[in-house]
Formats: C-alpha cells, sequence, structure tokens
C-alpha cells in the first residue's frame, strides 16, 4: 500500500509551448468564464510561455519546458543577463514551488504526430501512474498511451517544480492551429484527472494493478545530406503510425532520391530483436532537435495500491 | 483561338513561405543532384525567401508573397530601411523579371488546411487556365480544384513578377514538417505544369473548353472576444471538409462555451441562397489575417482553345 498527502492544488498550464493551442484556449477559456473545479481542491489554470504565446512560436528564446533545472532556478545571474524563458521558469517557480507540498501540476501538450492521448508520467512517481491508468480505462482502447520517463533523470521540465504531475500530450493538431476533436481529447483527459484527485482525496483506495507503458529507447533523426539538411523523410508506411509495432524490416524513410531506408538500415542490432513501437512521428519542433521519432518498448508496471495517507 | 509566345524559362519557386516544407525540400532535391528537366525550356528551382527557411518560419519581418507590388519594387528607399522581404523581393525581381517577356512561375504552397491539391490562377491569364486544366484532368476526381482569382487585383505574389504563372497550394501539411503523401501530389503537379508546356511548346494545341473553378466572395473570421483572443473554433462538422458545400444552416464554429454557431449566424444574406464553398478551412497562417476560411462560389469559364503563336 502506498500512501500520500492530499492534494490542495492542481495547477493546469497551457502554453507552456506557446503554438500548442489546445492548451491556450482551454485555459484561456477556464480564464473567462468557464472556471474549470473540482471538489476537494483548488484548480489554477495557468498561461506558462505569456510571450511565446503571443507571437504563437512554441518559444521566445529557448524551450521553457527544459528550464526549470536547479540551475537556472538558483541563478545568482540579474534578470537582464536571463533569457525570457529562464526568467519565467524562476517567475513561475516562485509563485507554485513555495504553495505547499501538496501540489500537482497538469502540463498541457499539442503534437503534430498521430499520438492521440499520450500522458507523460515519471516511473518513481506512484500517485501519478495510478492516475495515468484512471484516466487511460475511460477512454476506448487504444485512444490514450502511457509514455514512462526513466528513473531519476530530470528533464527541468515544469513538473519539477513541484514533484508531482503529469504531461498531457495531444496530436494531431499543426502547430498554431486549434481542432475541436484534439481539444475535445485534451479537455476530456483534465476532467479525468480532476475526477481521479477528488476520489482520492475522499479516500477512495485505489487496488494495486498492472500498467502498460511505453519508454524510449532510441531517438532516431532523419537521414540528412553533408550540409545537415534532410535528405529524406517520415516514409508513407510509418506516416500517422504512433504506437503501431516496427520491426527490422520495416520501412521508415524515403530518401529524397526515391530510396526506401528501413529501421534496420538506421540502428543497430540493439534491443530490436522484437517489436518496438515509434512515437512523436515527424513531429514539427523535433526536426530540430534532429529527432524524427522516438522507438519504445512495451512495459509492464506493477503498482501497489494506493490510498490517502 | 488564343495564341502565346513559347516558354523559354520556369521558375519554381519553393520556400516562399519558408515553413512550407514540401517546396523547400523538393527545391533542394532538384538543386542537388536530381535536377528538374523540361524537353522545351529551362526549368530553374530556387528557394525564395532563404532567410525563413533558416528559422523554419513563415516569414522573418513580413510575408514575402505580398512584397512583389511595384510600390516595392521600385522604391527608392536604401536597402538598409527595408525589410529583409521587401529587399528580397526586389532581389528576385532584378534577377528573374528582366529575363525575358516567356517566363513563367510555379510557385510552390502548402497549407494546414484539408485543401488536396489547389491551383492558385489569374482569370485572365488563359495560358494558365488551360494548365491548371490538365494538370486537373490527371488527378482522380475530386483531388484537385482550381482557385480564380479575380480580375485586375494585383496581391503582390511572386507571380508578378513576370505576368504568367501559378501557385500549386496542397494540404493538408503542418507547418514545418515534409510529408510523404502530401510531398507527392506537389511534385506530380509539378511535372505535369512542365508536361503540358512542352506539348504547348510543341505546337500542341488545345481545344475551347469549359473549367470549373471557385471564386472568394468573402472571408470569414473566427468569433473572437473583447481582447480580441478567438472565442471559438472550426466546428468538427467543418473540419477538413474543404470544397464540401454548405447552406445557411451548416454549423462551421463552436464557441469555446460550447454553443454552436451557423453560417447564417456570421452572414448576411447576400449570396447564400445556394451551396457555397469552403476553403481553407483553419489554414494556421491566417488567424493572425483574421480568416477562420473562405467561402466560394463554384464558377464555369469558357476558355478558347490555346496554341502557340
Amino acid at each position: 500500500m502506498e500512501t500520500s498527502v492530499k492534494v490542495k492544488d492542481v495547477i493546469v498550464l497551457g502554453g507552456t509551448h506557446g503554438d500548442e493551442m489546445s492548451g491556450v484556449c482551454l485555459v484561456r477559456k477556464w480564464l473567462n468564464g468557464s472556471p474549470l473545479t473540482a471538489k476537494t481542491c483548488e484548480v489554477i489554470p495557468y498561461l506558462s510561455n505569456v510571450e511565446a504565446i503571443k507571437l504563437c512560436r512554441r518559444y521566445k528564446d529557448c524551450d521553457l519546458n527544459r528550464q526549470f533545472t536547479e540551475e537556472n532556478l538558483k541563478s545568482v545571474l540579474a534578470d537582464t543577463e536571463l533569457s525570457y524563458e529562464v526568467k519565467r521558469a524562476r517567475e513561475m517557480n516562485e509563485k507554485f514551488a513555495e504553495m505547499n507540498g501538496s501540489t500537482f501540476i497538469l502540463d498541457l501538450h499539442n503534437t503534430t504526430s498521430n499520438s492521440q492521448v499520450c500522458l507523460i508520467v515519471e516511473e518513481l512517481d506512484g500517485f501519478s501512474l495510478h492516475m495515468c491508468r484512471y484516466i487511460q480505462q475511460a477512454f476506448p482502447k487504444g485512444v490514450c498511451r502511457i509514455w514512462i520517463l526513466g528513473g531519476s533523470v530530470e528533464y527541468g521540465d515544469t513538473r519539477c517544480m513541484v514533484k508531482r504531475g503529469i504531461a498531457i500530450e495531444v496530436g494531431p493538431q499543426p502547430q498554431a492551429v486549434v481542432r475541436a476533436d484534439i481539444m475535445d481529447l485534451q479537455e476530456k483527459a483534465v476532467n479525468l484527472s480532476l475526477e481521479f484527485i477528488d476520489k482520492y482525496n475522499q479516500g477512495v483506495c485505489f487496488d494495486s494493478c498492472q500498467i502498460e507503458g511505453y519508454k524510449t529507447f532510441i531517438k532516431i533523426d532523419f537521414p540528412r545530406n553533408s550540409q545537415g539538411d534532410i535528405a529524406g523523410m517520415i516514409h508513407q508506411n510509418l506516416q500517422d503510425q504512433d504506437w503501431k509495432p516496427l520491426t527490422r524490416s520495416s520501412t521508415v524513410f524515403r530518401r529524397f532520391n526515391g530510396d526506401d531506408v528501413t529501421l534496420g538500415d538506421v540502428i543497430d542490432d540493439v534491443g530490436v530483436e522484437e517489436s518496438v513501437y515509434p512515437m512523436f512521428v515527424n513531429e514539427a519542433a523535433y526536426y530540430e532537435k534532429g529527432i524524427a521519432f522516438h522507438l519504445t518498448n512495451k512495459v509492464h508496471m506493477s503498482l501497489p495500491a494506493l490510498k490517502l495517507e
């Protein structure tokens, strides 16, 4: 049995990336006359990267969702020497990190990949893993997946402020566009998160269980030419096929000269004896990071029962 | 019978908008070892907005595809006083406009709307209208539409440099992403354009005919609140339904509070007794222009036969 403290506040972040419009529009809606509420805690909708939202870009100077590092948050540099996003991370951390130890973060994201609903969670966060399973079970089979981040690695993402939280990543949606179908999936996932928290806060016990998730073991870049420009694209067989199993013989790229490239052509043998699962296939923001898609393994985790302490 | 001069040069522009990736990737491919050729004329692939392509944004300072105006091209201001795109328009115009009077422009674009292949052409350009019909007939029914720009209005677009040309707009594709299916449609349309020019240059006569096209009669903005932020989104019934007929009772928006909005709610009676046809539905770049979609009428035009003079 795992026990934990009551959740007193839920911060729901939209626009951590300024051109991911479901979160931006939902938070604005909740701030302007259609408040987001829960029975047992306070809910605080909040726009993260205000300048990037104005520009309708992912970020102004750098990716806000990597700036919540200890180094940045404790920086002794004057504000004038810091990028906008580092300053913003410090502002947000001052506002939220010290509220109390019982705050939860829901961070709303979009992707151009056909992820459907993808819940992003740390593997050591038993509370959030239970929440992810609760959300997943309320969607039709195959609509909601759980992407598990490994162990003690900290990415400097927004969840670093309060230690407990998940990101809700929904796609496919182009950058700078809001689609009704994608916003509906996003809003449903948020409402399910709050429903879970209310039940937990009211003393409901969540039984021990198994969850199925995905863990990235390698990130695959596009084929590139000597100038560093991409020399091929996601193969039509792989486009929109996030979470569908691949083997070494699956075609994953088509070079611009017409040649097909298989998965076996781009990775070593390591770990690809069995099926592997692609995610973030053709995510626009990952071109500059050198990522055409992630390759994941399917994993199963046992969760102990969970109850309010 | 309409006659015209031989086409000596075809300029194929990619990256007039820097984040519309099919054109950028195709032009790079043609410049690097897979040349684009025709039998009867020179073909010049060219990257338009070089700085925006580097940034992977639509533009750096302003929309290049509106800067080829007489005012800009003849501006007496020094370069240092001009925006990047005005300077670039002048550079391109110096390079291309004086080549000769027998140059043709193909300008490659993408949209996040479900346009499929949309050929953009001026209604007074009989040569290009014949080309559009030729391209359209080589695609399966319903894949390729012709959008006709009215009369003598000049938009300051790239085609203003040489007087004859079309834009080939293909979607849906997110900004900053390249999709194999969309690139294939784009490349097929380009190859058909060159095939048409070769036939024309070789003396083939194109018979008089009728073409079906679409003409915009109004641009519809999103519902907005008092701060100017959007207060609703494209209704799920309209999303991805470019070119499908609408009537006054069709739902076109869903406000964030859940209320449906019909076409009749947002426009006056003018011109909507019969079916009208939406295009550019949820195009990312048009949010800042205040355009949620275009409403068009279907039109039929008679073309006289066309032959080399």
